[in-house]
């Protein structure tokens, strides 16, 4: 057995944690360390099956210092995703009504908040968080791309910033990582907490992200305008193009939700356009058959299909620019019907930024108070350089070691891409290459 | 005072109408075919200001003919619209509910269902519509594009049609128009009527027309998410394209609904993208002061700023086809803020299928269903060359010929305009040269 | 013609507003005073169909007064409904944004603010309000009942209030008419305007109130969720009530928008229990055609079934308080099918509360900002002793005298009760004694 | 270890599942009997701790039987739930779509249905159920209470039907398992499959039930309301009542995702109305410091406070039926204000019907799917007397003797509960007897 607790600071003070008025400490059963969560094994490119555990995350007896005298500081990193909000204000209201934490720095436009040229830092109340999971996005701003660890540190340091909670994705969390390294070579106590944010659903040991929910759930509803359109004129062809850029999560979960989808096309399973068992080939039968089609596409799937010259072009945060398969799924569709002399209309529907943009669904505002709670109680407990998690079910430490070394991507052969065969009755895509 | 009776064939037969168990005839106040509604002034390009009269829609207690031996048709035309199911599920409750027409036939496909190349009709049910206003889109299906009048009028004679009621926008008004003079001539008593659609709301002698309710609400709800995306980094610029390709009443209505737009962009009045009253110069000083902006713009906005050489595009509709005023604006203002050196982030938002594919909202259902029996009604009174319209809050008959001779635009010294104006706060984007 | 302008201060300063940066004054079309709407007649009890017009709502080019020497108040009354943040927010920003008035005064809790009782009133800043539009209820908190008006003359006297925005139903706008008329007596300059409110839209001369539409969207829903209910077991009987205590427009609309209830009682349309014509034969004729029903009841439908003993009880406000008329529909129904042996499964939604807490929908967001701008560009006029209305589409000064002589009632032969009858095939549910 | 492989027939007929279009079987990685999901210790009151490990759900490569020979039933049972039509759905999409099976047999109403006493069943297909998961409900109906076992296996057996689908909570799953034993008895090989479907989310070994993610969406939007509520007036109480018999999950998640409760009443803590920690002096602490609170209730909550004389009152379902904590509540509180001269302002929310009739939202479709097409794999393979589940986040196979020993219920000393307790500041509200 494989035991991956994360790095734990002494601890020494006793928490001051009682729920509002209840004299005995009964209401509160403390994690001690080495209750633990048994992995199951998670089939990846990157880790073998070996058995790990994962510490449960909750409250513990001793804190790893004064919380009068910390001074917690929070950032959003990357793209929105919905419950950046939910998690901001469960920190606020865990550091302050929890623990009595009472200066907490909201740190603006991500990385660029915690060097000198970015904008000074706000200070966070609960007043100030009360209604802010109303709204989407995230109330401190967000940024891409990296700074330097050297100056971040030195910032940090100068704030009197004794616990760091970093909100972001997995380039984010490889940040967090050199940073709360770098931070340990200063032999200075800050904990550095991640909390996974990737409207992708691409964490490793990362059961589902926040925000996962609410994202299919309102790609579902636009695949079922696009299915409207389709249906209502002759050979109608309906694309939805989603986020996805590695792992097609939100494409399946968005295509079983609808149950309107006909065909999903994922990173992780290649298709061909040509051939007897190519695209166009099914859509020409499809199209025959029922008149209409919907088509549901992550924006990373297909990439082969751009002769990519040179190098790879990559954004701010490092990531991979894609070329725009939906835009190429129109032309080559449009292209080959206008051949066979049997014209399609095709409606193209990208609705990304209203995905990301949206005020979280209950579930996941449910999700992303329990795990800033569990942020909260990590740090003050001395946990670093680890991420809070939900992993088959449990909220538990990940180490970042772990999360930084893959990206969780949709099994061919597991039972989400059966189902997504299953609900959309599309056949295998391709000459058999790789797994349909 | 001008007054504008739509056409009434003969009647004579007393009306069966009787709502369901009532023994006396009191339910029902049938109206006189005098009692009329005084127009407002509405001016526009095409019409002087002179006082006309709409006759007033409901149940007449004469016929113009036996209901057991009637048969009606139905079809839908051009783009989709909320509430095309609430309205074909009206006409055939009421056809055969009210008066029990036996026969009613769902025409495939817009006018293309009129000839002999279409695809034959369904017959339509009560049973068979029951649940249908619960989806988007038109349960018949449709199409662009006009058929030749001669043999469509044959068509229409040969199945027995006895009625026809042709949901869609001015250009199929005009076809409508058209249809029923041909009919006319060929002195066979078929009933035309018309049911005003389209979602720009820019039909003439309609209040407002049905769906646009509906596009409004959800374009508002994509206003918030630019509003949210443009909030959530540093110099961030929303833009959310709605439809208006002469008319920007859904922009207009959104940007207010919405409360979070800045600046908003309709066909009827210019703006220029330089020069001190310019746009470009307006987000200057909008993004210095509050670091995001988001703009709505009507797809029909700016079209002069296409230098368009030769002749304008039109699509089988025979609308001017307008290029993409979302596109440039997103190239303009990048280009302008790169060469500023002060770059911004652009969030595009084009949400155009998702507004016209959503099932209608309870205040368009409500209006929906009240056309459909108000074209009803007219039908069975003998009217004729005519088209249900709400005016001034009245439910009243227009005639055809009127409608086709224009299309309401916002007027920009109206009160509309000048809500936009007062919940924006945006200035004058022009040179003065018209009214902003 | 009876023309009822309403009453007039003195005018003479020169308007400020110049909507942001244009240097002209074209952007606006300021109304004359002699520019009005001709009333289109509204047969109620109290009324006759005498023509009448209303003054034009609108900016004047001529002031009351200096805007930076004002003090404006407004307050909220009564129960809650869709849209009054939307209200508070527009007249807020129109003051500030538009007029410059440095003080604005929200009244806490309705009239008893208005007395050295209440709470302190909140400064109001365009900051202050920017968001509260996405939440339901208001701000200011609202109450019922009177207080003295002479009381409230001196206290408004007392703050050095100019103008004051009274939101509130017809009880509401009698004590603003009240309070104009004794504030003029002490011939101090204080504008007195109402803007009418009613979840029930029963206030006079509105062609329909704010809030309505958002009613009308969730009674909907309801409706639905218990028409699903009512055919999910055998013999299913679903009972919905509405807010509507002396109309049914709630009860009305939502009925047609549903497409899904059966039977609608309203307060305007008496009905029978028992009887071959009565509600309980009918019930037993549909449950053994279609083996389900869903009544829709407005709340003050059937008040003659209870034999009031003595005085009607009052609540605060002086509205006679009903019984409930939906539990005695399930105690009558439950007994009726009891005595004959077949039992109904009876479910019995009562969503009063989410109907009139729920934020605004986009068309009474847009409504709701055209009426605050409207009550502001009339006080700033010097208009009093008015209601700010729409009436036949169009924005309209309504002098309080007339508001306050009824209320708006379905007209049982009207083309909107028809409406019901065709869209629920709903009989006459009483001896022919009255409309059915 | 303690395995529990649930009962399984005899197999030997190769699957015909073939991803429409594959050649290759790759695209299916059937499941072999001894791949097992290990269950994580699960406290309840009647279980201990041991571990067990349950058969993982999915497609077989050998089957029981030819599907083309089979005939499958399927039946819901009890109160309805978020998500009934979309298992309904997936059930007969995978019968006939993967498999082939050509008879599909839909019972009415329940158990009633297989009996000779009941509607006649009606045949399902693909396109008979295309479009219900857009509605709340079953297409099915439902009924409470049990039948005659041995008079239900005459049926099934008379009808030739071969495998059984069940959708029900704990009392149904109790009937399945009787149903499967007196089956067994008769040796005829009818594959009994249990689908949990309970809105309190009660089942025993499962994660979370179906319905329940949409459950606590609308619940919390219903707890915003009674907030919105409460704050609208001086002193205001909003009380929501929820469902929840035994456990008070939706009360929780709605609770924490509405962020606006103050108070959460569960039946698995106890709570005092009198006393120092009692709710009534808490509640009063609470509108000193704040003037409103909002309390939420689910329907088995504080079940000691009524002085239950005699039996208990049992529904037909066997289930115990609840006096209402709801009226209780309201009556106690409004009487202790009262007394206090300091009267509070009730609103009181049950939006019971409106919880369990909606529409699943995206999630529950897509778990409700993934149910439906494992339980029909499972009786493909032969399984029967077991029910299909989701459990630490994987589809596994539960044998129904351990479905039905108890009920899941919140544990107050575990993560869940904590999270209330921090997200709502509430007290301990008893004296300590129990667990706050």
């Amino acid at each position: 057995m494989n035991t991956s607790i994360s790095q734990t600071a002494e601890t020494g003070h006793p928490s001051p944690l009682r729920y509002a008025g209840c004299d005995s400490t009964t209401a509160i059963r403390y994690r001690s360390d080495v209750d633990a969560v048994r992995v199951f094994p998670c089939k990846t490119e990157t880790h073998d099956d070996a058995e790990t555990v994962f510490e449960r995350a909750g409250p513990r007896a001793q804190l790893i210092g004064e919380p009068e005298k910390m001074t917690a500081a929070i950032l959003t990193c990357g793209g929105l995703c919905p419950g950046l909000n939910d998690v901001l204000r469960g920190l606020v209201m865990s550091l302050s009504h929890h623990y009595g934490v009472p200066r907490i720095l909201g740190i603006r436009y991500g990385y660029a908040g915690l060097t000198d040229g970015g904008l000074s830092p706000w200070e966070l109340t609960p007043d100030s968080v009360d209604e802010i999971h109303r709204d989407g996005g995230t109330m401190l701003g967000t940024s891409r791309g990296a700074q330097n660890v050297g100056e971040m540190a030195d910032w940090i340091l100068k704030q009197g910033i004794t616990q760091l909670y970093i909100i972001g994705g997995d380039g984010t969390q490889r940040g967090a990582l050199e940073l709360s390294q770098e931070l340990a070579r200063r032999a200075r106590p800050v904990n550095v907490i991640g909390i996974p944010k990737t409207v992708d659903n691409d964490i490793m040991w990362v059961d589902q992200s926040f925000g996962y929910d609410t994202a299919v759930e309102i790609a579902a509803r636009v695949i079922s305008d696009a299915h409207v359109e389709a249906r209502s004129t002759e050979r109608g062809v309906g694309i939805v193009k989603v986020m996805g850029r590695d792992s097609g999560f939100i494409a399946a979960g968005a295509a079983i939700a609808s149950q309107e989808a006909n065909v999903v096309l994922v990173p992780e399973v290649e298709f061909d356009f040509d051939g007897p068992n190519g695209l166009l080939t099914y859509l020409e039968k499809r199209l025959e058959r029922k008149d209409h089609v919907v088509i549901v596409v992550a924006e990373g799937a297909g990439q082969r299909h751009f002769k990519q010259q040179g190098r790879e072009v990559k954004d701010a945060s490092g990531n991979v620019l894609h070329r725009d398969i939906g835009e190429l799924l129109c032309e080559r569709i449009h292209r080959h019907f206008q051949t066979l002399e049997k014209p399609v209309k095709l409606k193209y529907l990208d609705p990304g930024y209203s995905v990301r943009s949206a005020p979280a669904c209950a579930t996941d505002r449910i999700y992303c108070t329990r795990l800033a709670h569990a942020a909260v109680h990590a740090a003050m407990a001395g946990r670093t350089a680890m991420m809070v998690s939900r992993w088959s079910g449990h909220y538990v430490h990940v180490p970042l070691e772990l999360v930084t070394k893959g990206r969780r991507r949709i099994d061919p052969t597991g039972s989400l891409w059966r189902t997504v065969l299953e609900a959309t009755g599309q056949p295998c895509l391709n000459h058999g290459e790789g797994r349909c």
